[in-house]
């Protein structure tokens, strides 16, 4: 397709003089999201709860921040929520709980943030909203450990962690009440997102934000295993794209789709060309980690044919492209997402 | 297989002395496999909360009250369910929100059951009784509309109501901690289950025990829709078969299996059968209510094969059996399931 030269899509254009709600709209996917919202003139809303460990980060609307109402309240706080989704028009649904590990060590915390949070949010709409559109954050994880590769929306929900467990029954949640109470919603189940203004300061949330800043600080990337692993990575903005499409678009109601990258690459491959995008940085291979071994998933990557028929949707950015604007990012702002007395080698 | 006369079957042999707590102790089949235990010579301790309007029913252990232990808790509460797990061989996790339609009036009591009472029974055992097998009591539900009959295990997991979504999150849990922290536990999906000792106060927890009353009751029933979607019944007493096999054997763990029956029936078939036996009776078609529409699965049935192989588990009671003996039991203990004032024709 192709529009006049000036004119957005269709589905950007939508979002100009909307009044759209994020969901941890401070966090990594979210604030970038609601970057481009503002950028295409939507009235934005940011729910976020600024949880010390969690994503969110004040300098990620840096920038946007006299544009946006930003209401800093915790999704587990019903009447907070209910308060935030009254006259929206669109909700992207992104405050979670994503650490693996987290949810193995307290999976009730877990379970409150990723089932009842999310209860509380589309029951809010059911009472007050029920016109709104809803896109849900999901995740590959509610696949586990895949039985087929590429995986495709119809391979098996098999969650090897509490996470992947509480994430797909949120996802459940929300198509049950397109399904059953009339709202318009659907889920985005993305494999590994990466770039600007994701969380650095600790390796609870996935590797790939971590082994970033290791090799920002010329610090070794220890590789589980022997790094023959397989994933697919996402830049965020091509993430960010999917969301504003599904958001627009009513015929992603009631559904769920893959949004993935389309390298498939190594552990291996993606330490090395991180390394030489950084030009420093080093590895070495080491054991797995009882625990984290313990719920792995192996191989990784999705088929992600099914948004790309349905709503047009495709990754623009490239690998080796989005490395080289995700390490330009953070070596302008390393101070905003790692405090200098937490790096390596700090006095 | 065949055993001596007077031998129990080593599945059975092997609960005489062992300590087995059966959570939902007092609801339809926990009381039922609960009765089988003590004949077996388990030590037997009950979780129940008698939750108005929900399955327990001080009745159910009638004959076997001084031979079982009684704790009258809710598995909501984390302090009394760590008690009671210490020092168990088996539990048979059966407590449970069970109604479909009050999952979707009241979702976060459905989850504080089904998901957060799960998780804190799994927390205890994993911390106070890391041996312990426990065998969760699963739903046909988590399926959903079925794509395809009979629907094997390896069926896409789409709940059509929040209840399916929470049984499926809590059967997930118990796979989780089997594969991760060494627990051993599985699931039972059980079909339609029928068979003395069922609630019949309200029409709130499926069809088949309130046919039954009506029937008993030489009222209508009313059939929703052509009653042409199909069902598979099982025998309360096969049900519990089921739970004993796999709570003597390691083969089950980490997996699921279906627990259904051979004769797959429609509902109109069903009635009619069941008038039959009574002889009293009758059935009119109506409308699908919305609120039941919205969330209907339309025709199921399981293949059972899996646990056929891998237990040796047949159903023994066939539907027309079944259905005579749990008239007889009704039409013997009426008042202690639904009370006079309650009776249709009461003064």
């Amino acid at each position: 397709m192709s529009w006049p030269p000036d004119a957005a899509p269709p589905y950007r254009a939508f979002y100009a003089g909307r009044r759209v709600l994020v969901t941890g709209g401070l966090g990594f996917i979210g604030s970038n999201l609601a970057r481009e919202l503002v950028d295409l003139g939507a009235q934005v809303t940011i729910v976020d709860a600024l949880i010390p460990d969690y994503g969110g980060n004040l300098f990620n609307i840096d920038g946007i921040a006299d544009r946006v109402r930003v209401e800093l309240a915790d999704v587990r706080d019903a009447a907070a929520v209910a308060a935030a989704v009254r006259g929206q028009d669109v909700i992207f649904n992104l405050a979670g709980q994503v650490s693996h590990i987290d949810s193995m060590r307290d999976p009730h915390t877990d379970l409150d943030i990723n089932c009842h949070a999310q209860l509380s949010l589309l029951e809010a709409c059911r009472a007050h909203n029920p016109g709104v559109k809803v896109v849900f954050a999901g995740t590959r994880q509610v696949y586990g450990r895949p039985s087929s590769l590429p995986v495709t929306e119809d391979h098996l929900v098999k969650p090897t962690d509490v996470n992947g467990i509480n994430k797909a029954a949120g996802e459940y949640y929300h198509l049950v009440y397109n399904n059953v109470f009339g709202l318009r919603a659907c889920s985005l189940r993305l494999t590994n997102v990466f770039g600007p203004r994701q969380l650095l300061k600790h390796n609870r949330q996935g590797f790939i934000g971590w082994f970033i800043r290791l090799a920002i600080e010329d610090q070794e990337i220890q590789i589980y295993g022997d790094g023959s692993q397989v994933r697919d990575l996402v830049f965020v903005d091509d993430a960010a794209d999917a969301f504003l499409r599904a958001g627009a678009s009513d015929d992603a109601n009631g559904r769920v789709f893959n949004v993935g990258g389309e390298e498939p690459i190594t552990h291996r491959a993606l330490v090395e060309r991180l390394i030489d995008v950084c030009g420093t940085g080093r590895y070495r291979f080491v054991e797995w980690p009882p625990e984290k071994r313990a719920i792995d998933i192996g191989s990784f990557y999705a088929d992600s044919s099914l948004i790309a028929r349905t709503l047009g949707w495709r990754p623009a950015v490239g690998l080796h492209d989005g490395l080289q604007r995700t390490v330009a990012f953070y070596r302008a702002h390393m101070p905003q997402y790692v405090p200098a007395a937490a790096r390596v080698g700090a006095p």
